[in-house]
């Protein structure tokens, strides 16, 4: 991802944190000249994503921080494992841990929903790919996490790429008209995908040339139709209720990707704690 | 909230997702003067939160869209439930749909979660609050759907009540040292917590006087001994592995307040969708 | 305060002393390469606050300058006296030096303000704190000048307590009313005051239960009357025209706190310059 | 002044008051329909600035607001006297109440301190002008004030003209040195001036060509003959300490300006209040 | 492009050019209330783009002005053609006024320089495509003025597309490990060029599969020999020291597309100016 | 100019590259502990300006990046000559290319172009300055590639100086009354030119005294009286349509200043290109 984006938002939710006044408790307790170390730990299994970050919001504190990382992002860890270890003033790491877990937490999480049904379809050629179902503000950060779990990634925006969903296609009075408008409108490194909901959709849509459907909440009979009717000319992405239960079926009818907004709008946080030594 | 918190975090969302180009589907696609209405509908039962964020999503891209609520934040709603109806320029609708569900699914998600709680512990005098296990960026707006789905706050960040944890009491010495300090620098609106994890510190916080006790990780019988001894002295708080299923036998200890970190850093989304009709 | 204020503050000062084209007559005549070496110096007895944006802003232009100080915020200093030392490249010295002494003097000014109060008030048991009436911009900046000088803070804004004030109460219909809606509202960590002008009303706000009583524009004998009346049910802070004056007459009363808007919106600056050696 | 920077700072200060929870008084007590109307009326005699903040503030809450000037930018008011009457939402009324006032109290402060001097002086040709000795952030906004009051500016920034200091004639080896090189960097349209502090300097100065000189703590003796000396080649401006007690004999001696640092950073507030009818 | 940048960029230029003190000269000489009308006309031949910025530079600085389109963005003019009349405050007008001309007189120019190798080369297949040497902050509008003139949008950044080019070629040791890596990495939409600088190298690039092929600084000849090398697998783009001059005898060559920075780099304003009636 | 403008710039420009998701190409390709150097040499002939901005460019990428300026800002350079060379990590050097060259090639082209007009004028006592007619966002550093070549500067914006134009004139009814508007209404500090058209407007000018004329669109006979008919008693600027071929005759009438819109509106890029050792 763009790594001045990840000083960006630390910063922001440092502020968002420390408000006006500040860490009231530690300034109050903790003398500035205080100094600590400290492990970030993880309670559970799981994927690592989100180190720089927190590595970041320590820094913020305390320009002096030591940060060593024992297990950095993409990295695969039990309950127990140590991630990184920091050292430095006191009140920078009683301070800044919140915001360090707040984003280590939460991306962990993205990368191991990611990473689970990554590994409910290894028998499959299926890769696993998210969505633009995410958390506002934090798009680069999660699609970051999504390749830390073995995933890959799907447009970043509206602006990269083209995606012609049910509405556009009722606009434009069709799947080969819309087609057309995006064809004629689009830069010659911008691909064009579409979503179909029928094999007649499909079929129109390979038809005029595109780049890749979106099989759209089709069951395992459908979509191996929709894979063999493609027949390689374009690239095929089941989405729809995809979960690590339902993805094996959905990935062996074939298609090429497999699209899950639960892996960015609602994967459970990766448990991880800061132990102070 | 903080209500201008709202245009702030929507604007950088917009930006986030329309990025450079913009749209480039719906501006290929769709002409500048079509319109359309289109109903945000949830596809699940829950509680809505976040109405004015997607409200003012699709008002930054069309100033005149109109926006009427038929259910806004704070009700509960069954799945194919009406939220708003909204109408303008096409464009706009179908630019800022992403966004605008970016805010009001994770949102409800999380007024979803904190009512499940709350209706588990009904029975009960205990209520529910949150963390600051929030997602960066997401604090105002997530205590908000806290709010909504019947809990309520707990600090907002560091620097508007003391908490005192078990990092700072090992680095005061102790409980009462760490009171002393606290009590001490604390202003006269500026309400303590602390932290305790046995009997014997909780003994001793109530002796030097505070306004609430966080009972850590306690299991309910010590919950239940715990509440006996506090005797209405402070505010009791139990905390640690807060869910649905786990809440009712803390909430019948007697304790006043259960806090879940879950309700925001992992509450999934609320299904909500937006047909165009 | 919030540490990451400072550098913000600190930046957008500097920004708008150098505008667009810099310091057109520093850079006309002094060489890039100049060092010079300047003390910031008090010109008046006072107490200090502000160093770390003083330094803050040399170090803005010039990463490598030395800082060196000899009397910290909080510090009581006469006329003629050191508060730190400055050595570096002379242009930053030079651009820098406004901005350092707008930081500087303004909030000694406050800390020294306030500490007049304080001295004035030290027979007794009243402590001496700020209110809501400061400088755009500078409130964090000017409770840390306030605690400098011996003061104590209220509310750093409107969401981190309550203060119910006239027109609050007139709106609910009357001070229990206003209580009632505050205490159902408040978060456990949100402590409530209210500001009363009669003995009636401070008998129904403590009936209702209260953290703190605003005793707004009473003279010393109704105060007095107050403060046995409160019986210590709650905190009792005086407020209204305080200055070193007047402040004895009131904190004799027995309250606990007495509250003066004028050591933050109206204090003189502490005359601070800087000496190039 | 650059009308785009009121919204910029209202709403920077409005985020600085609202915080993330806003308005937790004022949320709890006055429902969202309840309407209301107010007063801003001064409580003592002085000169008005800064209306066009306090609207803002308003109007930042309430689109809708409606806000009718009665006494504008520049007037002159006694204690009592109407400034601004404002209606609409009362909780938008009651939630900006204190952003507006802190801008208007210290900016008709400064209007109020500045026509003290100018009224002084009155019976002289000398004009009272600013200096850089503003708050930081608020610069553009406390020298339209000093406008307000009848004084004039000075620079605004280190970069809208030449103003060399004694250090840079140290620097530059004396006064023809360092006009020499103001003059060759220069722009047409950029003026210089230069602090002299003997009458040996001024002459030098003259010789060299400068339009204005800065006669730094010069007595009124002093100052009598250095207008004498200068006989109109420059502009002649006192400075040094000047307060309404010390200005009238210093612009008696016929200087063109008297400039002090006072109205911008010491001017008390111009006590202005809110009352709800 | 993106609708939402426009008011940014209006907005910071606005900032720029109004400074802290804002218009002295038209503040001094231009009565609040004095109304005006104004035509925006082309001194000269050439294409229009920006429009839209100077409706939101004078609507900036007047909610209620009046701004007429009379030939939009995309329109071509002759000398002495109208553009757009604007009507309003005539403060705002002269005040804006620059900043509107200054984005409307350079985007305009990338329109009009664009629209020249559009023509010349419109008796061939190439479309004529942008670069990102474009100016630091203007990308998207630029990008927006190249369609404006007639032609197509490249990469807007680089994050939305790869391109190979010579010092990555020469880092992974080769066009086919480039191409690996990059396939490897990229997500399903991202399509991949890579620069070519023999046709050794482009038969090696169709050879591991590309989307596009940059072919760099090739003559005419060897540029008709690489489009029939390639053969229609994929797209072929000719750059390097295009002008309305050289660009026909590279366009004859067969090449899909044809590049060209100086169109944003290097474009001559078109020479807009504001008649006030 | 303003240093900490360089640092805000710069990192805009990175953030409008780099977007959300990085630089795809050279993330895929190159390691992140691959290190290299490479040459920043120019094309062509020209004079440089701009080379803080490169620098900052690769710094923010790699704070250790080592950059060894050859030939810096104002330096004259021909083809194939070294402006500096930068060593460290290869990612960093290679994203942050494009941002660098976007500010080194068009700011060097802007004193290239400055160069040009000033040696045409060499041989007369005119100097060469800019206007307010530059690129949106990057007026400060377009004026600092005026002096880099050569040029003088002219207002910076709106607020440092006052320009009578011809809309001024009328709407105050005539050049006297413009003047005295404008005076009255000008600090000490601020110059007044005025825009005149005709002799007899110029006689109105410099009767009601005034610091500068801007002699606009008029012929060399005609510039030639105006200076004549001056004599020295304002600083004469003549403006319109100066190019390297018109500049000398205008500047042999006599003319103090010959101002160019060209030289920041439309310069053509300085080619200077990076090249990897």
């Amino acid at each position: 991802m763009n790594p001045l984006l990840i000083h960006e938002l630390v910063r922001a939710a440092l502020l968002e944190d420390l408000g006006r006044a500040g860490d009231l408790t530690t300034d109050a307790i903790v003398s500035a000249d205080t100094r600590a170390e400290a492990l970030l730990v993880s309670r559970a299994a799981g994927v690592v994503a989100g180190v720089g970050f927190a590595e970041a919001a320590f820094r913020a504190l305390d320009p002096d921080i030591s940060f060593a990382v024992a297990r950095g992002d993409g990295h695969a860890i039990g309950a127990g494992d140590l991630i990184a270890r920091v050292a430095g003033r006191a009140r920078a790491i009683l301070s800044a841990e919140r915001v360090a877990l707040n984003f280590l937490g939460p991306l962990s999480g993205v990368a191991t929903a990611t990473a689970g049904i990554v590994r409910a379809v290894a028998h499959t050629r299926a890769r696993v790919v998210c969505t633009r179902k995410t958390i506002p503000g934090l798009r680069a950060a999660q699609k970051h996490a999504v390749r830390c779990g073995g995933g890959a990634n799907h447009r970043f925006g509206l602006d990269d790429a083209i995606l012609i969903k049910d509405n556009h296609i009722a606009i434009a009075g069709g799947v080969t008209s819309a087609l057309g408008r995006a064809r004629a409108a689009a830069g010659h490194l911008v691909k064009i995908e579409i979503e179909v909901e029928t094999l007649a959709q499909l079929e129109e849509a390979l038809r005029a040339g595109v780049d890749a459907v979106l099989l759209d909440n089709m069951g395992p009979e459908l979509l191996r139709e929709a894979v063999r009717l493609t027949g390689g000319r374009a690239v095929t992405e089941a989405s729809g209720r995809i979960s690590p239960d339902t993805a094996p079926a959905i990935a062996e009818t074939g298609v090429d990707l497999i699209s899950a907004g639960w892996i960015t709008h609602s994967a459970p946080v990766l448990d991880v704690g800061l132990d102070i030594g």
